[in-house]
């Protein structure tokens, strides 16, 4: 009776591993400004309570295992008024958030033991949901110093090996919040091609792009549909986090029925969420425009502040909510820590998500945090502030 | 770029896999009984709309990874209540569903390539969720001649293998409604003690024990408390299936410590879900009785209808709210078939899940079909007189 290796090699979460130390400085009487996770403080459009407030169900039954007709309906509108044609019947699966789309997108396209080629740093739950499927990364590394674009077309075919079954990507990017050019893209689609791999996207984030640009979508690229697999969600699209409604949007036939058995198997996803989702859908596009504006607003105050600190390393990110840069310090979990247990300024400190936790097999992170700027302007910029006051004394408690 | 042999693997749901045929028969007009599927007609409890459309969130956060702690609390009381002391800070995770709980307990408690043992039949389910943690079933038959009771002490402990990591028992049974007695719990233990694997009792229709009979809970069983765990759910507890909340619960904190990390890797529970389950809890203890009462009368009329069929092998099941008779034929999955696409009495017909689906390696249940009585009596008696005449009619043009 032993509790498995395999769940001991599952790190901690390096987004929510300080949360016992967040909550006894908060017991302690601390504020403490959350720059650790990324969930939007910005309001659920009224359309989703609503929905449910109104609806007459009396049997809460299970809804269909490939989710709510109008919800898939919905979520390809969506899509087809962003110039992706995606068939509501067939081309889509509603999941408990993007997490579930990737653990049955990656059951789908690989055996146990295989590996999934992604960037170096990545989400840092993708490597628990791998694990969850028997699975490793392998990846190619990007750079704080070019803002965390994509290497070239050499470097990432190198990276795949043998047994890679697919590439997996974060665009726009967690946890850098690059936003890959149609180049980039086309570079990963150049290599998926090559050697054969399937392509997973992760454009959870597609309505944040900043400076007036557009997204690219690995949908609007032709001749890949058949490896093409889109894990979408609801959450930060709405600032519905709450609501765990993702899907998984796939051209591939053969792919979709057999992932529907796995949809079967876990019998449905929450029908209350699924109808407040649906509601979502028809908020106006202002609602987009309103917040990828404060969003863009947050990006620019973040750098600019972030800049003014003496050894800070710092670009500046095109779209989600995310920054990682590069601090004068060589630990960052021990920074991290320190915050939270032993420094305040005027009984306020900030937590933070140190980087080792985005990497693979890499010290690279020691050094970089993941800043989720999810906060109104005035509580970012104090936050901020507190950071350089923080660095400041830190440096010097340490002697760095 | 493949699709994976390990999905291609999973079958077809059982108790779904026949749902475009019935879509078309409707779709022709006729009217089909549903007694494939566990989902309950009864109506959900008011308190959880009432809960819903009371909240006054703005923004729909991220629930915390381990779930509400209300709901938590709400939980471990009703387990109070029916003499199990469980701790709603450390022995709890809420899940997305029993179906949840169970990939993470397994995850936990077995490598990859492991086996799980189990009764056979056993909930289909548990096959795919098997699959999608690498797993696979190692079985001991049960028998309808004994109404499916547990075969003895060596017949169970010589089923496990080397690399079996656990026993997952259903009880009350889905798909058999058979009840174990203190006597069979304690056979269980007695293996997985003398064999050294975990426990995982999945009890989610511990409410639905007929014939004045108390549930007894492998959680009333001294000494097994580090072995133990629980798969919860709300889903068949008040007829609340499309909330998808579960939990995990288990007094082994070693174990705890490392489910928290899969948890926190999908990050949360839906959030409304939580809040109406928490309310649920504030039901009367009268309702269970309603509802279980209920579900006695119906259990007892399609067993006494069941019983006047020709040739059908059946027992009286004392608790969930499933039936597997063995029926006068060859290949119940052809008669499934034919209910859908060819027959019908007076434009009325039935599904059924054909029980191959619930059997591991076996032709066993060829002849045999899982019913669910989860429509009201009169319907039920219809539907049951509707499999009377249909039995005939197919026996009488197929020569059996």
């Amino acid at each position: 009776m032993n509790i498995s290796q395999r769940i001991k090699e599952v790190p901690y979460s390096a987004i929510r591993k300080l949360t016992p130390f967040a909550d006894k400085a908060k017991a302690d009487g601390k504020k403490v400004y959350h720059l650790n996770i990324g969930a939007p403080d910005t309001k659920t459009p009224d359309e989703f309570f609503d929905a449910i407030k109104n609806t007459n169900l009396k049997t809460l039954d299970y809804a269909p295992s490939k989710g709510l007709k109008s919800l898939m309906e919905k979520t390809c509108e969506y899509y087809k008024a962003r110039g992706a044609d995606f068939d509501p019947n067939k081309d889509i699966i509603i999941t408990t958030g993007a997490s579930e789309a990737l653990v049955f997108a990656l059951i789908a396209v690989s055996e146990l033991g295989q590996k999934i080629l992604t960037s170096n740093p990545f989400y840092s739950n993708y490597y628990t949901i791998f694990r969850q499927c028997g699975l490793n990364p392998v990846t190619f590394d990007t750079k704080v110093e070019d803002g965390y674009r994509l290497p070239d077309y050499e470097t990432i075919k190198n990276a795949v090996t043998e047994d890679t079954a697919a590439i997996l990507i974060s665009n726009p990017s967690n946890p850098t919040g690059t936003v890959y050019t149609e180049e980039e893209l086309r570079r990963i689609v150049r290599v998926a091609k090559e050697k054969d791999l399937f392509i997973i996207a992760d454009e959870v984030y597609s309505e944040f792009i900043f400076d007036g640009k557009t997204f690219m979508s690995f949908a609007s690229i032709e001749g890949i549909e058949d490896r093409l697999i889109i894990l979408d969600s609801i959450s930060k699209r709405f600032g519905a986090c709450g609501a765990r409604i993702g899907s998984l949007i796939c051209k591939n036939q053969e792919l979709m029925t057999e992932v529907i058995k796995l949809a079967t198997g876990r019998l449905a996803v929450s029908t209350i969420d699924q109808i407040g989702a649906t509601a979502l859908y028809n908020v106006d596009e202002s609602y987009f425009k309103e917040v990828n504006e404060e969003y863009e607003k947050r990006r620019n105050l973040i750098y600019e502040e972030l800049k003014k600190i003496e050894g800070v390393k710092v670009y500046k990110p095109e779209g989600a909510f995310y920054i990682m840069p590069d601090l004068p310090i060589k630990d960052a979990d021990d920074f991290a820590m320190w915050l939270l247990t032993e420094f305040d300024v005027d009984g306020e400190t900030i937590m933070i998500a140190p980087a080792d936790g985005f990497y693979h097999d890499s010290n690279e992170g020691k050094s970089k945090v993941r800043l989720a700027y999810v906060i109104n302007q005035k509580d970012l910029k104090r936050a901020i502030e507190i950071l350089g006051i923080a660095l400041k004394e830190y440096r010097k408690l340490t002697n760095q």
